[in-house]
């Protein structure tokens, strides 16, 4: 088996990919990030108009025998028979469909963040230079009335990939977060500063001061500087190596 | 032993329902939803006019072996011989008489939700799609003055299951939260749900602002498909998963 | 050795009163109530003009080996040679000579309550019904201008003891928190009481609201009936189990 | 192998400043100082012109092997072939130039501070006794317009260091805190009161009160009492103890 620490920030092959995508998984959970639910996906490096993704499963249970292969509608195209994928499997596939710049799709649910899916007027600003890897923004979806706000189809997956545009990530009213990266590493470290970035700014304004925020500048500056290959890794091997000492069914990967 | 992964939401057996008590004891111990107080009792499968409950321990304490079996006045009809049910008892038994559409009943005092007990003219509205579970309210109850605040005579838990009425939840000032499910996985996303809504709701309250809730529709619309039994056995994976890898003792369950 | 869960709340050898302080010492470190700093003591069953204190150490390093019994005005009576008191081991000989209803004491700095040692114009009002454990209110003390408000002389311990009356706890301007207990186990459960009581109100207060206290009598009713040794060992039954999961040492206490 | 045990405040060979090093890094992490990112170095006993520190690594990750003598310019001078130093070695290169009373310098970026880093008019102010070690309050840094934030160059290093002034530490906007101390132990018992200071007022704030806060003559002489080497080795003892508890491969140093 291939091991985590030999692939780099981009998978070249599906056996990379899927183990990245397991781990990505496990980190996501050992970190808070998502519990039993919330997901991510990988874009298919032998088949760039295909994506992977664990089937419907705890992002903390994903083994490499769970991951599908999928096409950009949500079919199931590999996988264990009878495996079921995630019901917004097909958000992911329409954010790839959309954006040929992302690499990896990530939905889920993070406590810190979920007051700004809630208070539109009031979107999550950088207050810390890793925040500022938003730098241009956060898109707002709000699902139609009195749905149950999980989005099933690709028309609304279609629309949830138009209010994310050209941005990193989209508030879901009621709901969560919809994220998008060049790879599963870059998603991790991303996903961190958004939920701490969300808890400073959070902190901020229950103290009802407007605090000096990160300016676009900087913060695509730090993006540039901190999403090359060597800050990136260092970081990850960092939540690999706290993800191996918290799960035991990982340590030999 | 009947392994807990072989038992759906419902369980068919008073030894299904003693394994899934256990389980689900542990489980609201390690996410932090009881501590040394707080207690979960299920609708027995063979007689449904009586209910089982463990003897008066901590959840984290609780094994096959604590179980008694209990009518709805909370009159002990079997367990091990000496075994003292919780004070409160009668508080689930009570509840269950006058709601048959109850499977389980949860009693504890998980402190997010804790700052609603004493402020009932802000009770827990909606603010996250899972927190839309409790689409109908919670119930408002208060103690007779003077008293320690636990719920000890039938005449008082008739009065908690009435302040409760056809909700899935009462608030009980300066005391906690009784709720009431289907299942014990039920009850499980649903505290979880209620804990994280409370958690979330609290913050936008701190910042001075009104959110955008959750309607009652799609409160009720998220219920429905959540509360399947593939949606409930996913998340309950989950959480049996992170409870086996705490305690030492349910492994083999 | 003396197993722990053969001694009941209160100790009546200097044995039991040395196990029960190592395992009090290590369960209010493992629940986060004492870190580096933050000490307990027992008044010595077979000689109640004594009481029994580690040695200075963190509250999780203390053995049975590091026990001394001192007088109450600090100086040590027995104990390994050479070994050195805590700087503030006089604060709880003090209190013992002014309070012969005192088992315990518990000095300690838990940052849940630290907001309120701060702001004497809002005192930790119990919204808990277990925080009314704590019915008649809290001491106040400031230390001595310019000093580094460690308590270190027998003048300064016995303004402490003034200022806690006939209260449970004194909280002490920009330091923290001494409290008074009967025994050992009631000490764990109203220190978390505490902690969880000013967490809560100060949620209150960060929202901006006036909560629905709970009265002093039904606060008193909640001591009256949780202090009585059945309820008292339950919890502690708890504590002990935590610790004992998350330290090796102490496994087989 | 030398022993951290055996290691006073200051160590006193090259041999023991690595040691101290790798233990102090990983104390850091354990207790949520630092995170993927965030470093310690501490002056060269042997040479007090040149400082160790070790290559670019997350805390969690340094072992011995790992760690470099650098000038105070952050050239690399021995180290294993080809390691790279941390983008910011240099900041810590140009604080013991400036300070020659300091022996260890702290950079990271704890959640608890960040908000003082953003808002200038309200600095951390001690509401805490042991807050009270930064009695002489805290330097502020802005970087240039539109960089990244990072500090790479000498001259920016340079600009910190006169930020940073007589005082024991700075707040890089957007960024961070850099700290100095005159040894590893007394920088991690200060930034934890730094942490826990700033937490509390935080609180404070949010509840919209004004504190009594800890005079500078109060923190100064809670600073020496505390500096000494009894009670800051008594706070080290506990957080080696932490540290060897939760990460496997330092149980044996």
């Amino acid at each position: 088996m291939i091991k985590i620490s030999e692939i780099g920030c981009f998978p070249k092959t599906i056996e990379e990919a899927k183990v990245q995508l397991v781990i990505g998984s496990r980190i996501l959970s050992n970190e808070g990030i998502v519990d039993s639910y919330g997901h991510i996906s990988v874009r298919n490096p032998e088949d760039p108009e295909t994506f992977l993704q664990s089937r419907s499963l705890a992002a903390d249970i994903v083994t490499l025998d769970d991951i599908l292969v999928m096409d950009f509608e949500g079919n199931v195209l590999e996988g264990p028979e009878g495996a079921r994928p995630y019901w917004e499997n097909v958000l992911h596939g329409r954010i790839f469909a959309a954006r040929s710049d992302v690499g990896c799709v990530f939905h889920g649910h993070p406590l810190e963040v979920h007051p700004f899916t809630v208070m539109p007027d009031m979107p999550p600003l950088p207050v810390k230079n890793s925040g500022g890897v938003f730098y241009n923004g956060y898109g707002y979806y709000d699902s139609p009335a009195g749905s149950d706000m999980t989005v099933k189809t690709v028309e609304e997956a279609d629309d949830v990939a138009a209010a994310l545009g050209d941005k990193w990530a989209v508030l879901m009213r009621c709901h969560g977060v919809t994220a998008a990266s060049e790879n599963i590493p870059q998603m991790i470290v991303d996903m961190i500063a958004m939920v701490q970035n969300a808890s400073v700014y959070t902190d901020c304004l229950k103290m009802g001061i407007t605090p000096k925020f990160c300016s676009p500048e900087e913060g695509l500056a730090y993006r540039t500087s901190h999403h090359a290959e060597k800050p990136l890794l260092r970081a990850w091997e960092y939540y690999v190596r706290r993800a191996k000492r918290a799960i035991e069914d990982i340590r030999d990967m």
